[in-house]
């Protein structure tokens, strides 16, 4: 794991996690010049048994770090649910991915949805339609074919990217 | 991964997942006749990134699968939890816990608590004393070294092995 600056080439992973759908976006980024390389979703039917959506969920998002070596991940933040068993089962599935980039030794960090849409869109209400409009326009890619997962775990990947090159990196959370 | 018969001898792994504490059994059983081979805790400081936390966690159960070649895991089913945020955190354990297991193709079971000790001591409402008790009892061990949580897991792997053995295996519940 080369130690990532701001100066220099490095790789992005955003993942929005869910049980059934997971968005992923991997950006990346030379000094303030953005770039998409992947964009995709990892699903999980609910005819699988629980534990095997969780495999598949910890084994998808191996297989993108493979894929991609990211130097860092940006995960949304476990802020907003609405009840226990929500919590539960995306707690589950956020605890199958950490676990698996931990043991990676990939640097996360987690960022509240408010925050995404503050640092892609300007302002923490920005609907998902927007916040999909302004990644394109960043990223100069074309979002037609991306569904909101996607595009949210794009965002995320942008929001890193610019607090992570903003005010010296101070604007960075401390790592998960 | 042979696959358990009632009559054969196997072995089962309890887990009682938690983020800090997470205890565990492992035991064997030959027909009616079980036998503790190992118990412990798993720990986890809140002094270390969340993240470690969960790579330790993992990390600790993959061990042990690969020390006792357990054949089922029996683990405290998700039922009960005081509050959004405390679901979110025992949320993201198990699944650190579930994913792992899944990986290594282990077939997992889950129990409530009530009927763990319904299992053990007869009555749903048993205090974990008691559990401890019966544990020490069934197993013929002394008990007076472990903790609740390594008592609860050892319990857990023998309300396992008592469904596992009754009414052909009709008492054990579909697999996680």
């Amino acid at each position: 794991m080369k130690p990532a600056s701001p100066a220099a080439t490095y790789r992005i992973l955003g993942v929005d996690t869910a049980l059934r759908t997971t968005g992923y976006g991997v950006i990346e980024a030379t000094g303030a010049r953005l770039r998409a390389l992947d964009a995709g979703v990892i699903r999980t039917s609910p005819k699988e048994p629980f534990s095997e959506c969780l495999r598949r969920l910890s084994g998808g998002v191996r297989e993108l770090v493979k894929v991609h070596a990211p130097d860092m991940v940006a995960i949304e933040g476990a802020f907003y649910c609405r009840n226990v068993r929500t919590s539960m089962v995306l707690g589950s599935a956020r605890g199958a991915v950490i676990a698996v980039l931990a043991e990676m030794a990939i640097p996360m960090y987690e960022y509240a949805p408010r925050r995404v849409k503050q640092a892609v869109c300007g302002y923490g209400n920005a609907s998902k339609q927007q916040v999909a409009l302004l990644v394109a326009q960043i990223l100069g890619i074309s979002v037609a074919n991306l569904g909101d997962d996607s595009t949210d775990a794009l965002a995320l990947a942008i929001c890193h990217a610019h607090a992570f090159q903003a005010r010296g990196g101070l604007a960075v959370p401390p790592p998960l």
